[in-house]
């Protein structure tokens, strides 16, 4: 029944009964009953305790009416074992205590068993199957390799990516042999939450937008089209990046059965550009959800024509759900998907 | 002679005997006789001290070779007399103590005399002509409604613009009666530079890039095409901004004699979307001045071939230069500009 949803339906381009919708980082500060969760648990410890992922894994299900739950982890996990120093501070974000900064900083980083590492992913992804029931699929997912990189080398969030950029720009072999390392370990950690139960993989590509575009091509579209080649060919794999519009057709090249778009370009142009070949998700302004609910009806209704006409749209944001946001204004936009594309 | 300038050319799709380059901030923080004036002034004593603000804006002209230069100022500058509380604090950047929040706030700012309040501007563009002698044209600039009215709202720089999309998605008329309180300050504004000797002018819109294409088309495109329409017709006018490569055709269709990209679209197709009626200006990415001077070489070349076949191109990076820059890369870039595109 499950495979029959209507979020993996759109993710094949088959025809739907309503438009799916989820939302990223659904699971997350703007729900009180993650922040009850998050007062017995520091972000890391939550990340490392199955149950308790799992608990705000559900929590939107049954709150919001998404049509798909997103595993509740972190893109960074994985610097973790590779002995970057990976912390979370409150309030300041994650950050790298033991950051990439030259060359031969790259063969430093150890060969790591995905399977172990992060075994308590995997058990999570497990419990999520059996408390879902079948209700909604359940998706994986992952940092792409180019963000993981510039993470590693700017040591944290950055504005620029001064490092990253210099570090691609004059240490090419390296940088490859950096990528080439990421690849691997992102194909068995999205392989291993497949096993478990993952019904669809998302891959984070959070800041590839800071790239000029021949930089994209270069120096990391080979790369990608590696990773996309060796996953799962089971589930389907959406593609998402922020800033993107200028290297969409790109990031379609480099492959996913979904490409994510965020708000920055319309729907209808984002679509065209990726090609009708494949399914889109996206990708409202987060901030509407601030707006009276008038106003995220009428945008919501405007996304819903841009996407008519063809199937293989999943609503969703163009990024994450922001803190602060009204829980009633993200239960709204789920309504009104569901009431506005729903054949009733 | 002035009037032929090859940036003047190029911005009026002349034929050039060098593609002309200027470089966005090329006089600030990584030039050592810039960081030596600033000892002796606050950034804001420095905008108001017309002798110290026309030396700045000269050095890089003799210490580059640049084919303009740019008035040294600050797009914040017409929001002091509108009473908003601007304070530049030393590493913070600019912030407003004065912020607008309700839509009552937009009738509280005062109708002010730009000609007197911003007196100290027109008298440094008035030094710098002189200063000049003819070498290179100059180039006055404000900022643009959306990004001084975004400044305006959040009090300062912002990573969502959460409360300024708020504002505008909630309070129409209070958003478009700012808007066109700013676009009359700043038909004033340029006009006064322009009557004081400005030779072009660009508009920074900073920070639109971060809305929604359709956003973009119905809070901000009317109120530029007014902006535009209201300028004075004898000097060239260049249209900037970031993050855009979802937006370009709507800002073409705004306005402006030349369109400036930033570097995540490539010129090649910025300028097709733009349309070849118009010159672009841009747009190499300003972390590759601080790679080797090869590989800055091989990114100036690139740039050139894209933009070969017509005139109507100046060479510009895509964002203000970052500080800590090192001086040689910028002089490695304008060289290689002149150098690949000289017909000697």
């Amino acid at each position: 029944m499950s495979d029959d949803a209507p979020f993996l339906r759109a993710c094949r381009r088959q025809p739907v009964p309503h438009t799916p919708i989820w939302v990223m980082r659904q699971a997350g500060r703007y729900l009180p009953e993650y922040r009850a969760v998050r007062e017995r648990f520091s972000f890391l410890e939550l990340c490392k305790t199955p149950e308790a992922a799992c608990e705000v894994t559900v929590q939107p299900i049954d709150r919001l009416g998404v049509d798909a739950a997103i595993l509740f982890a972190d893109i960074l996990l994985v610097l973790e074992p590779l002995q970057l120093g990976l912390v979370f501070s409150p309030g300041d974000g994650p950050s790298l205590e033991n950051p990439i900064r030259r060359p031969e900083d790259v063969g430093r980083m150890p060969r790591i068993d995905v399977g172990d590492a992060l075994a308590y992913v995997f058990e999570t992804v497990g419990l999520v199957r059996s408390a879902l029931a079948g209700r909604v699929p359940l998706i994986g997912f992952a940092g792409a390799p180019f963000t993981l990189a510039a993470y590693a080398i700017e040591g944290g969030g950055s504005r620029n990516y001064l490092a990253t950029k210099r570090f691609l720009l004059e240490y090419p072999d390296a940088w490859n042999d950096l990528m080439a390392r990421l690849v691997d370990v992102t194909v068995e950690y999205l392989t291993h939450q497949v096993r478990a139960g993952a019904q669809a993989l998302q891959l984070f590509d959070s800041w590839v937008g800071h790239l000029a575009p021949d930089d994209y091509r270069s120096a990391v579209l080979p790369h990608m089209k590696t990773l996309f080649s060796r996953l799962p060919p089971t589930v389907p794999v959406i593609h998402f990046g922020t800033g993107t519009a200028g290297i969409i057709e790109a990031m379609a090249e480099a492959g996913g059965d979904v490409v994510g778009l965020d708000w920055r370009i319309t729907l209808s142009e984002g679509w065209r550009r990726v090609g009708y070949d494949r399914a889109v998700q996206g990708n409202l302004d987060p901030t509407i959800l601030f707006a009276p609910f008038p106003i995220i009806r009428s945008k919501v209704r405007a996304l819903l024509e841009e996407a008519a006409g063809r199937p293989g749209h999943i609503a969703n944001l163009g990024h994450g759900v922001l803190p602060g946001t009204p829980v009633d204004g993200v239960r709204c936009l789920v309504d009104a998907v569901h009431e506005f594309s729903g054949d009733t």
